[in-house]
């Protein structure tokens, strides 16, 4: 096995700000993607094409695109239908992110439609997708619903069996979108779906949150099991606006420190990320939550 | 192998006390230890027999001793020296905790000792420790210090080495005094200690601090490393007086949820913790930090 390297996902510009109800001035986003690549952050999700009506903070993506373009890290950007994935594509995205939940119930309130229409949107998208975009399907309450509580292991391996049938390339992210999920469950889950033989030419992800305080253990167990991509945003912005209760993305500089520290380098300077962090956690309207920041700087850094 | 169990020593009576300058009622801190035992933990480190002219807020230790004595779980107390032991053995203390600091500048502003002499200080009391009585040793800075830096392993392995060889049949627990430790050097740390053949009739503890995010990631990797005893303080209360910068012991309940959801059941009740967690976080004077307990109080036990 060739040594594998952890790789961060920066997501504040995406779970974090559509999280601020308010919209953010435009010059202000952008400005803070440029801060997040110039920390040496090579993916971030800089935000989703969604209807403007039922997340105002996105109506400006096509700025965001063009403000950003430039940039040398992977840009992605979260689509939950056809549609998004055409204005997505119109804009110039080239790393494009689908995504829709396991449980039925959250799927319903947060893309309104039910699991089996979000299976064949995705595959509407794959025949259509350009051969040089890449497709992450992020995989929402993966473990946990705001509304219908644990999700069993069978029926995320259903949706893996599915998922990947459709899309046998893609990269596939279990989301704890309530940070519910305990370091046992995302170790046994991952390895288990790591070792279906349909999902060998896959790559994995994990979409951790902070809020039971598990945010880095988890996102150590899932490393163990296999996985080499881990979304976080800076200053532990945002959280899930569909599941009553559930905020707190894992701190990117609480996971960064962990790898960094460990010997494990995401590539990442520690020091410019908490002065993004710093900058984010000053946007008005911004619920955060991070370790690292909190600490004396010459300690963390 | 056999099926091994995680068990917490709850330390918020000793670690999290001590943080408070102003002394709290005697009367209310028995009460505290009391609705501890009561979640079912089984072990507390009730506080410490020291100088209470260097930490007032332990000056009414054997009070304390006199109103949990009845209590079923396993209540240690600390002691940096030969007199705290004696005074702890006066008090009917059967288990003893033993502290000093791998780090000479730590040991010297922590217990007045250097290394050598707290060496010493452990052969002595070891040779007068009634046969009924536990032992626990404490390394504190086993992984970094306030003073000097990063730790390294062969520094610690010396200080094992040397206490395991005075105490072969003791606990041993590596603190993370800063909560600096990354989930990396924690998991290998303890498996070069528990490798030692000298060490084989030893047993192996964590005392993490959540400071850095770290707390519960860290706890995992010494689970997985071999280790079965945690130290924990409910809400978070508390770090080290004496530690610039250190605050927050990694709280139970954040670990507990780890545990008992993973299906490594603690045997604490989760509610009956958070209810004693928020009476811990009332107490005037106290910093706490917890995950756990801000999430809604149905989602969580």
């Amino acid at each position: 096995m060739t040594q594998r390297h952890p790789e961060i996902c920066e997501v504040a510009p995406r779970d974090g700000f559509q999280s601020i109800m308010a919209p953010l001035p435009t010059d202000e986003k952008i400005a803070i993607i440029r801060d997040l690549a110039a920390t040496g952050c090579t993916r971030i999700e800089i935000g989703s094409f969604v209807s403007p009506k039922a997340v105002p903070q996105m109506a400006d993506m096509a700025d965001i695109v063009d403000g950003v373009r430039d940039l040398p890290a992977r840009l992605s950007a979260l689509v939950p239908n056809q549609r998004g994935a055409q204005a997505a594509l119109s804009a110039g995205i080239t790393d494009m992110v689908y995504v829709f939940s396991i449980s039925e119930t959250h799927n319903q309130n947060n893309v309104r439609q039910s699991v089996a229409q979000s299976l064949d949107g995705l595959a509407r998208i794959v025949t259509d997708l350009p051969a040089r975009t890449r497709l992450r399907v992020d995989l929402a309450t993966a473990f946990d619903c705001p509304f219908d509580g644990a999700i069993g292991q069978g029926t995320v391996l259903d949706a893996v069996r599915a998922v990947t049938q459709i899309a046998p390339h893609a990269e596939v992210a279990f989301c704890d979108t309530t940070g519910r999920a305990n370091p046992f469950v995302v170790a046994a889950r991952f390895a288990a779906a790591i070792a279906l033989p349909q999902t060998q030419a896959n790559t994995w992800a994990f979409h951790g949150h902070d809020t039971f305080g598990q945010g880095v253990a988890n996102a150590m167990a899932a490393w163990h099991s296999g996985v080499n991509v881990f979304d976080t945003a800076a200053a532990g912005l945002g959280g899930c606006p569909f599941a009553p209760g559930a905020t707190g993305n894992t701190a990117t500089e609480d996971l960064v420190f962990a790898f960094n520290e460990g010997g494990l380098p995401t590539g990442i300077d520690i020091g410019l990320l908490l002065q993004t962090a710093d900058r984010i956690h000053a946007l008005p309207g911004g619920i955060t939550g991070s370790h690292l920041r909190h600490v004396p700087r010459h300690r963390a850094a």
